[in-house]
This record gives C-alpha cells, sequence and structure tokens, in this order.
C-alpha cells in the first residue's frame, strides 16, 4: 500500500521543539512534508494574508529525518493554503498541526494558530488533526506523548475523521506513566479574564501588554477541562459550521423586517 | 429608562465609511463609544496580539456626532477586550461590529475579523451583532441598509439574542427598495479554491499573492448564500462552542489507549 502523506504544520515556528517531535511520529506513518511558519504565529486565530506578499522556501534542518520542509513568512492558516495549492503534487492523506507548547483546550481553540491550521485543512477537505501540550516551556516533555500521536494519528487514518470534524487534541503535563488515557470530549465553557498591563513608553505614551486568567466555568465531566485535570488526553472533535441551529426558531420569532 | 451602551467596532479601521454609518445609526439607539483599530485589519480572523505591545488612544473624528472614539493598534478582539476591560466604566449592553466592507457570509465567518470582534464580545457575555455589506467598494451604499441595522439592533435589544450566540448579518448590495426582507438562515457549506499568483520581486526572490473564487457546495434554500443571492438580508446565528456533538460517539469507537 501506498504510505499516507502527511502535511505537517504548526504555529510556534518550524524551529519549535513541538514539530521537531511531531515530525519525527510522521515519518515512522507516512511520507511527510512540512510547511511551517518561519516564526511564531501564536493566537494567530483564523489569519490569512491578503494584505501583504507570501514567502514560501525549500529549507533544509539537519535532523538525520526524510521529510520535506518549507518555510513560510505567513500564518499557519496561509500554510495549508500554499502546501495544497502550490506545493504537494497531490492532496494529503492527512494534515497534523503542533505539537504546540500550550493549551488548546475550550475557548482557547478560538484564539489558536495551530487548530487555524488543521481547521483550514478540514476546510479544504483533508482529514486534521490539532496536537498540543499544556506546557508553554520551550523544553517541554514532547517525548511523554509521543505514543498517543502516533495511536491517534493511526486511528484517524484507520477510522476516518467524520466529515467537517477536526480534531482537537490536548496533552497534559504529566510524565508518560502518570497519563491515565484518552477521553473524547466537548469543549468546556470557559473564557479568558482579561488583565491588561498599563505601562509608560519612554516618550510618556500609554500602551498596554494584554495578559489574563483562564477561568473554566464549566462543571462538566465531559469537557476537555476535566479530563486534562484529572490525567487524561482529551480529543475534541471540532466543527466549521458555526451555525448555533437551536437558535434559528427563536430569531424566527423577531420583527426584523425593515 | 436609561439609554443602552453600545460598543463599536470593526475590521476595515476606524475611518472607514461602513463603521461611520453603523455608528450615524446606533447613536439614534443609545450611548456610543467606539474603540476600533487604526489600519485595516480584514482576515485577520480571532487574533489577539499577545507578542507586542497594544496602543490605545482617544481620538477625534469631526463628524458632529456625539460619540466617544478611541483608536487601538490592535486586532478586532484586541479592540473589544481592552474597550472592556479597560476603556468602559460599565459593561455594554450591545456590541456591534462592522458595517463590514464585503461579505461575511457562510464559511468567511471563520476569517472575518468583523466577526471576531462579535464572537469576543459574545464570550464575554455582551450580547453582539457583526454587520457585512456584500459590496469591497470603499464607497459602497450604507445608506440603503440603515434601516436594516436599526431594525435587527433594536429587536436584539427587545428580545435578547440567545446565550452564548451572536448573530451575523450579511447585506446584499442592492437598492433599498430592492431588498426583499431578512431571513434566520444556516452558514452555507462553502469554501474558497485557491489560485496563488507566483510573482518574483526585484531580487529575484519568488513570492506569493494569496488569490481565491468563492465555490458555495450547498444547494440548500435555508443558507444565508441562497437568502443573498435572492434579495434578502441573512441572519445567522452563531456560536463559539464548536464541539461537534454528534462525532463524540463515533470517536468513541476508536482505540485511543497509546
Amino acid at each position: 500500500m501506498e504510505k499516507p502523506l502527511i502535511l505537517v504544520t504548526n504555529d510556534d515556528g518550524i524551529t519549535a521543539p513541538g514539530i521537531r517531535a511531531l515530525i519525527e511520529v510522521m515519518n515512522e506513518i507516512g511520507d511527510v512534508v512540512v510547511v511551517a511558519p518561519d516564526s511564531p504565529q501564536s493566537a494567530m486565530g483564523h489569519a490569512i494574508t491578503i494584505n501583504s506578499t507570501l514567502y514560501c522556501s525549500p529549507i533544509s534542518i539537519n535532523d538525520s529525518q526524510p521529510q520535506i520542509e518549507y518555510t513560510c513568512s505567513g500564518t499557519p492558516a496561509d500554510c495549508v493554503k500554499l502546501a495544497v495549492n502550490e506545493i504537494l503534487n497531490r492532496r494529503p492523506d492527512l494534515c497534523v498541526s503542533g505539537i504546540n507548547h500550550g493549551s488548546n483546550s475550550s475557548i482557547n481553540v478560538i484564539y489558536s494558530g495551530t487548530m487555524s491550521a488543521a481547521v483550514e485543512a478540514g476546510i479544504e477537505g483533508i482529514p486534521a488533526i490539532g496536537f498540543s501540550l499544556l506546557d508553554y516551556n520551550w523544553e517541554a516533555d514532547f517525548e511523554a506523548v509521543k505514543d498517543h500521536v502516533r495511536q491517534i494519528t493511526l486511528n484517524a487514518l484507520e477510522h476516518g475523521i467524520p466529515q467537517d470534524v477536526v480534531l482537537n487534541v490536548n496533552f497534559p503535563k504529566l510524565k508518560k506513566e502518570e497519563i491515565k488515557g484518552v477521553k473524547v470530549c466537548r469543549q468546556a465553557r470557559a473564557t479568558w479574564v482579561e488583565e491588561f498591563d498599563k505601562r509608560t513608553n519612554p516618550q510618556g505614551r500609554h500602551y498596554y501588554w494584554l495578559t489574563g486568567k483562564f477561568v473554566n466555568h464549566d462543571g462538566g465531566e465531559d469537557t476537555d477541562e476535566w479530563a486534562l485535570a484529572n490525567g487524561y488526553v482529551s480529543v475534541v472533535p471540532v466543527q466549521f459550521d458555526l451555525t448555533a441551529h437551536h437558535a434559528i426558531q427563536q430569531i424566527n420569532r423577531w420583527k426584523l423586517d425593515a
């Protein structure tokens, strides 16, 4: 059987330890092409580059691995669009994004560059998974999660991800032997409570740094936050039809004609 | 009764004709505070600014209108966060974003800075509406849609937008008298088929411009694309719980433990 063609991307940039770990696992499973940002693109949401030029060049990163790699000046979603339309000579069988340095669970999925790459692939009809580790540290222990990355990827290739769905996988920050298992979850209802750090620059002008505190408002035990807090890997199936179907009937009662 | 406090933002920048038209309508309805980007932020998706500083300053735009205005160096989502946490002295009763120059119907909602501002407000528990006109022209006819903007806004304030839902309103590019009415719709299943324009810069290096063609794959008559193509205003209730609940059962059959 032909080996699957796997597109790998991320939002922390092509040299991040998380994507290097992901590439290693994917090389065991298929033919790997990497198209990833040349610099960190965290919190880029589903941004795409329409008002400036996009550069994309082959790059050789000496890690004794067989993958082909390209680095791109754009966002994670740009990387997927460029890969599919300009770089790859056939459609990939899978797109994996990550392993992100930091959580993309619950509401973080909305802000996540990692997940926007996976969602972009999903929109284009390519099965896709975003992987994230709940450790922002550049020296995070990605070895601990490699077996789970492999197992989830093999399952996705074997069973097929449901149509118009992409997977949002988050790993707890634990030693390998401490991880209790994998739970398929729903997205917890949570928010960031912002705390702006207001400062004054040398010219006397005020500016802000965005900081904030993550608050989980959801006591459910079927959520990704619960799974991660209790030692499990969380897998949330994510859709890009954002319609709140349940709300249509209610809004139809309004008097909307002007 | 106290007038509602209305936060106005957009993604085309604070001087765009679309937001000026929106401010005019909102001044008839409530007390208006504008916090909008100082430059165009189209296609920024739900990007937020975490790796650079944010500037936000009062600005006076001489249009004989009573609103208070601030201009911000960040993304539309940043504007909402700054407004709610640093600028406003009470929570707004409504956040409106737009009127965008160009469509945010169907899959465009994912890439839209206009809608990301509305979604950000929604996440923070503030009722929110994004408005967009299917005309990219800077001289688009926003007068034609003002009555509908007013009517939809008044309905949202009177009836309340369902919890965890924001409204994505798109207007067809028609004369006022040609608009047939308003339809509450689901998001059409559509994609952009990318066409990269590959060029060579003066230094001989290749670069790309992202272009593409919008393709609607959805024949349903209950979609926003159908409504807009048939002369109606489309109102899609949008949610930010992205869980594909229907897929959980299927994925639970996989052998996920490593």
